[in-house]
């Protein structure tokens, strides 16, 4: 009943991948903020600080600092928990379901993000599915570098889970 | 888990109301379309459309017309779905949680519904807990006359489910 969104050219991004990263370890990677932080900024950026509260309607956030020093707040919401196989967050609500203020800046966005995870030749497809309201807001989000940003954190997350097959 | 986020009254409205229309009935009343349309509008405006997919993610949408004729078309997106007992929705996002334009309108605003119902005394204790992202957009609601118009429907609904007991 937790259908996936047909991907709408105009309005989405999207990113899929199989690598051998077994899937229970991709999952970890995205849930456990220990584990997430070592991954989720494209470097020199790094992540600072993670938060994770699991469960629909629970808090997502990160704070991403540049090499300068400049610190980036993200806060979303989770929407969908399916333990392994699939993640659904959003930048439109915070904590609680609670409408997000919205932004105030012309180059800024708001996106709900599908993640899923199915197993694979013996790794994991990972599919993200990232959802805008507009077809201005996704230009925006591929002109601030989508496909390169996702790509290389993916990368960093495949590379930080190695050892721990 | 799924736990009801604090009451903010400097964001939110709330309105809580015990009744003898049996929870079951309650739950109906707002989640199928047909009995939805009784009640849903306060009069002289009427429901003339309304679309529910009763899943995370699926489709909340009603039509409501003025007595001149004017229609407004609301559309929404369902957050959480507990049978009988809680049914969260928001205007934050539309249909797959995809996140909705946003109004263009100064006196526009969104907000996140969380509805409980609890049996209670053979009848049920309602409480409808309506989120917004600022002060702003919660006192355009009650200037729009949320107190009187939620009170004003919600009495329309166990008007129309006295006979179904």
């Amino acid at each position: 009943m937790t259908l996936i969104d047909a991907f709408n050219p105009e309005l989405d991004l999207a990113l899929e991948r199989v690598v051998p990263t077994p899937r229970r370890l991709v999952w970890k990677a995205w849930t456990d903020p220990d584990t997430l932080v070592k991954w989720f900024c494209p470097r020199p950026w790094e992540a600072v600080h993670c938060e994770i509260d699991l469960w629909p309607g629970g808090k997502f956030a990160t704070v991403m600092r540049s090499p300068e020093g400049i610190e980036v707040t993200g806060t979303h919401c989770y929407l969908l928990v399916e333990p392994d196989s699939r993640l659904v967050w959003t930048s439109a609500l915070t904590v609680g379901f609670r409408p997000h203020a919205q932004p105030t800046s012309d180059t800024d966005f708001v996106f709900t993000a599908d993640l899923t995870f199915a197993e694979e030749a013996g790794g994991t497809r990972y599919r993200a599915h990232v959802m805008h309201a507009s077809a201005k807001a996704r230009q925006r989000h591929e002109d601030m570098g989508f496909h390169d940003g996702w790509n290389t954190a993916f990368d960093q997350l495949v590379e930080a889970m190695a050892g721990q097959v």
